[in-house]
């Protein structure tokens, strides 16, 4: 029976798909009769099957989403690999993937192999680069201030904000004091010394909180007195950067501070909605959509609405998308069990993928054959120096009086130093307002890689002599 | 001692903040003395400074980023509202979300309320919103691929794929003969009756394995033998559908079945590699680089670059980035707990946030409006009536050949019968490939937003009958 039944159905299988596509093929064949009088591009008319072949593959691999593609796997791999190698030596793994921006942009592969770069970067297809890599920085600063617990902040003594505070209006007033003499030479013309002392000072203020929490933590310090101020300093940093930050973006985009005074009235009224009104209701939502396993969907979709409607609000007064998007993760309820629940629904497709794009388009910016004279590299070493000084002797004289010792005082100031991908992210905005020229973005560039790639070697020295 | 240090303290701390931001107001009023012989335009020279705000604001609305974030939250605020009224009225709630793309496009919004329309969607901010729908869309065919079973194919019985190929060729057969009455009036004039009747008979096949899937766990069918069947069948149909999709569309862009043989041997290669090679390669990832809360981020990086990298080379080959992507799904490692991990990473993002841009897309191309007579009326209505009995009637045919009971074969049918999202996509590639033109285009959403609705109460229908 079972046998009879099998050959039965194989013999109708057979017959229905035999039958069906011979009726198939007599319409298609049938059907070319209807084409006359058309105009029907032959496309392998006069080439040989496989030349047409080629020109299709050439064809597919420039249309936009075969670019785009071919893009994120090559920027990806690149990413990786130096970020990777950057492990090797000991680094944090942003420095490699910075590196690998600048490597993939006109500094090296524009250089030395342009027809390349010109067809793997065409002009045309950098918007939706740029775009995607908006929409990656989004996330990322959501998780940043997902990774920022307030409580600390509350709980801890007042001494870390004096730290952070004095570790930021120093170097402010530092790059303040640089714009004063590079301003002449290097600002763009119609950018007022206002505009660009302002956000000179920003620049040499940032500190990589991301960064600094990953090599505290990779060096076993998160458990320490130390690590946890320092912590405690880089989120007070960052909290207080951000807000200085988009009151500067404000000054500059209404042209005085006189006229940024709506913005930044509006801006303070956005940060009261979302901690007095938003928190709760988001607190509420968590609450109330709970499941055994996680969120309802529903409760997600307000959750990203949140993130999304946070950053377009402040995009639109005029403070920047990327501080409302940080705001959101901030709010967020507090119960870290969720946060990380919700880090871990968006940091791999956001660092892993989207991320590593945004290094690109900060690299594809960077050229540092601009720098192609001494006295430009002077420059450079000038704007490091001050940057380094500012920063470090600024955060660790503020240690030292508020009760530190010297070993834990200088440490402090090593890891406050780092400056990482942050100051990429406050640099592609200076880029984006007009306010930095290429000159001023490469040298910049130069200072936050360098600034982050001596925090590892700093910091082993110090302890060198700690044990000695 | 206590009282003192913290005196000490905010001491300094006025001191330090005091003090720099003398220094800092001294130097930024000084240097204005440097603007001399710069061309600083004054914002707010003409304008008073409220009016100036308004402006920038403004300005900040229509800049890319500031669009396209407002776009994202009307979408998925209508995306969510219209899923939620559609699953009041007992709807899968993709029917909802087809509809919420309809009415932001010009068949709704764009009818009604121009100005809006034009402010919400100009055309050049329709990119971008492409760039990232096409993102979404691959991260959805990747989770169709993950949530796809091959193991569940391979262990039932041949009766699941008899009735699958019927209930494709019966409806693709009679989609090309609809293709044969049609062709006159509806192709595009450079387009081949073999490429309009391949994309017609394929439109016809296609089921929509996610919302059959949620149909028959919302019934709670998954645990019946009808439901298992149908499930079968319906992944089964998704392999045969797209793999024909791909073969479609490699002859339609070469022109003629044989110039597209290069790119048919490729992808049977480019399958092959796949399978053979790639898959015990993940799955090795998979073993070497589990910890105990999840995988490394090498290995989520990995997982990440196959699915691009398959989706490029699918796109290259000529055969459609989501068929890669969709494959890339299939021959991740098959344990059930890895998948569920992989899919809880991406499906927030994919499904909430970028998924519903697809949507609004596709209801942005769907101009119901065109539809303004009643012979337009009328071939839309033999499309829907073409669509259902062929794939109706087909699968049911089929079902009660290979043994079903009368009952149990019309619910396959009616299953079967579900279009929904899968049609959408297939019907999008069909208008880029500029195959159907906005005519057809409109009818054939019409026809899977028909054939999605109906499938409900169809069963339900069944049910009552069989209970009477």
């Amino acid at each position: 029976m079972e046998i009879i039944k099998k050959f039965r159905n194989v013999f109708f299988y057979i017959l229905i798909i035999g039958g069906f596509s011979a009726v198939i093929y007599w319409i298609i064949t049938t059907g070319k009769e209807l084409e006359e009088g058309r105009n029907i591009i032959e496309k392998t008319a006069n080439t040989s099957s496989f030349q047409g072949f080629l020109d299709s593959f050439v064809e597919n691999l420039q249309h936009p989403l075969g670019i785009l593609l071919l893009q994120i796997i090559i920027i990806i791999i690149f990413a990786r690999l130096f970020g990777w190698l950057s492990n090797k030596i000991g680094q944090p793994s942003v420095v490699g993937e910075i590196i690998a921006g600048i490597v993939l942009g006109p500094s090296l592969l524009g250089l030395y192999l342009p027809d390349v770069s010109q067809f793997l970067f065409p002009v045309k297809s950098l918007g939706n680069l740029q775009i995607l890599s908006n929409v990656g920085l989004i996330l990322f600063m959501f998780i940043v201030g997902l990774e920022l617990n307030i409580k600390i902040l509350k709980n801890k003594a007042h001494e870390a904000v004096v730290i952070s505070h004095a570790s930021i209006i120093v170097p402010f007033a530092a790059g303040i004091a640089l714009a004063y003499f590079i301003y002449s030479s290097f600002a763009p013309d119609d950018i007022s010394f206002m505009s660009f002392s302002l956000f000179l000072g920003i620049s040499m203020s940032i500190t990589a909180f991301p960064v600094l929490a990953r090599i505290i933590q990779e060096r076993g310090m998160q458990k320490t007195k130390l690590g946890a101020i320092a912590i405690t300093c880089a989120a007070a940093d960052d909290i207080t950067a951000w807000c200085l930050l988009a009151a500067v973006i404000a000054i500059v985009k209404a042209g005085s501070f006189v006229s940024s005074i709506y913005t930044i009235i509006l801006a303070a009224g956005y940060v009261l909605v979302m901690m007095r009104f938003v928190r709760p209701f988001l607190k509420k939502v968590a609450e109330t959509y709970k499941t055994d396993t996680g969120y309802k969907k529903s409760a997600m979709a307000i959750f990203f609405l949140t993130l999304l409607i946070s950053s377009f609000a402040t995009e639109v007064i005029g403070i920047h998308a990327l501080f409302g998007a940080f705001m959101a993760g901030v709010i967020m309820p507090s119960n870290p069990r969720f946060r990380s629940m919700l880090i871990d629904k968006i940091d791999d497709i956001a660092l892993i993928v989207l991320l590593p794009l945004f290094f690109v388009i900060t690299g594809l910016r960077t050229e540092i054959g601009l720098l192609n004279d001494a006295y430009l590299w002077e420059v450079t070493g000038i704007i490091i120096a001050v940057a380094v000084l500012g920063k470090f002797v600024g955060s660790a004289v503020a240690a030292k009086y508020v009760g530190q010792s010297w070993t834990e005082s200088l440490t402090i100031g090593a890891l406050m130093n780092t400056r990482g991908l942050m100051e990429l992210v406050v640099l592609n905005i200076g880029y984006d307002l007009g306010i930095l020229n290429a000159e001023i973005f490469a040298m910049m560039v130069i200072m936050a890689l360098v600034t982050t790639f001596m925090t590892g070697p700093i910091i082993n020295l110090i302890e060198r002599f700690k044990s000695k």
